[in-house]
């Protein structure tokens, strides 16, 4: 597979069925984050069509497409020179059932029939647009900050798109939980799983992964939590398995 | 001291800074529940106006007294019987500034001024109206079913009650999450800090515990988590630290 790298572009080996992803190293890259939705989102139902809402470096549509028999994955990128970066990562796995779409998730209501996605998965930017420290290239601050999409536009639609008792996967930060249950809630897709990530034992969470189903019934399980390092700064059995990196 | 209990009550001891307590054997009888929400509501301001609301046997109130300054703890419960047992305990402990008040959630608009509560704490009724195992006496009923109040009854009172920044404390399983977290939302107490508690590191979690604050800005800390239970089955010695048994 000839593949033509841009200027300040890479190959990345993601150590995982034999997977590979190009990112730009002045762009944002992928972190632990996408690797755990990934694997969250492993459930998936076989031969299910599912949307990757802001897929960046495309990471979390590239993992999936080895951890579940889909149908397609879509993953949708709002900017172009990112959207390309990621289809060359998608052409240099030779994956089949994964496609990049360069469009704007507010348009996704005129692309795909309402009540038609079998599952959603998404990384979204994890910062408020009046919050934080904005410094950055205009590609790093899309990527994280609620310039172009918050999360009660991303729930809406992702709500309008789903079929029923559809599948919506989402891994964000623990400030944001409240506002990402009162839209799921009101948006008619109901929280049936979380599980807290935490650094180590002795920190706060930094990171929550969330399994929600439109029109479910109310009953939240929250898993046990998982850790990202143990007391000895290594990475968890739990992690490694995720990284499929143990003996299993 | 001079109490007279009724057959059945019997006088249980604390072990908290001298504390007792009468319970009815026949009736609902207090967990570690209530110990957890007493000693995390223990960040209320000195001269405090604290409504504990479904106190039961009055255990959060008598605990609380001792945990922080407040200038009146008011536990509100319900049933006559029991509001007349928690009313033993406080005389029993001699704690001038707790008083029980046999009366309906529903009814304190009339009786407290708007914004005139400076914090709320509650272990209400766990289990929805119309669901599980039902077959019990009256009483453990309306302990354990949302039969006379539910949590969007509970919340929107408290909001009405509580001063601006007011405080509202709470424990209570995670299925329930979803429902609190919407409800406070909705009615502007927005939540700041959440604390999963799980019964040792191989269980999900089984027990909530929420700070919320009355029209406060966005953002949340989710705790480290809490284990009730080491690898060797003891208590951890956070909780030895909560039920006072260590040497701090």
């Amino acid at each position: 597979m000839k593949i033509n790298l841009e200027i300040d572009e890479r190959i990345d080996d993601l150590e995982y069925k034999g997977l590979k992803i190009i990112q730009n190293k002045n762009w944002f890259c992928f972190g632990i984050d996408s690797v755990l939705l990934s694997d969250y989102a492993k459930e998936i139902k076989n031969n299910s069509t599912v949307l990757d809402l802001g897929t960046g470096t495309g990471i979390i549509s590239i993992l999936l497409s080895k951890k579940i028999n889909a149908k397609k994955i879509i993953g949708i990128e709002i900017q172009k020179e990112v959207a390309k970066m990621a289809e060359k990562s998608v052409k240099l796995n030779e994956l089949k059932n994964v496609e990049i779409l360069n469009e704007d998730i507010k348009n996704l209501k005129k692309i795909f029939e309402k009540n038609s996605i079998d599952a959603i998965v998404t990384n979204p930017p994890y910062i408020e647009k009046n919050n934080g420290f904005k410094s950055e290239n205009k590609n790093k601050l899309i990527s994280r900050h609620e310039i172009k999409c918050n999360i009660e536009n991303l729930i809406e639609i992702s709500s309008s798109l789903l079929k029923d008792k559809g599948e919506f996967y989402m891994v964000h930060r623990p400030d944001r939980l409240i506002d990402i249950i009162y839209y799921l809630r009101k948006n008619k897709i109901e929280p049936k799983k979380i599980k807290f990530v935490y650094s180590n034992k002795n920190k706060e969470c930094n990171l929550i992964l969330i399994k929600a189903v439109k029109n479910a019934g109310k009953f939240l399980k929250i898993e046990k939590p998982l850790y990202v390092y143990d007391n000895d700064g290594q990475y968890t059995e739990e992690i490694l398995k995720i990284y499929n990196k143990n003996k299993e």
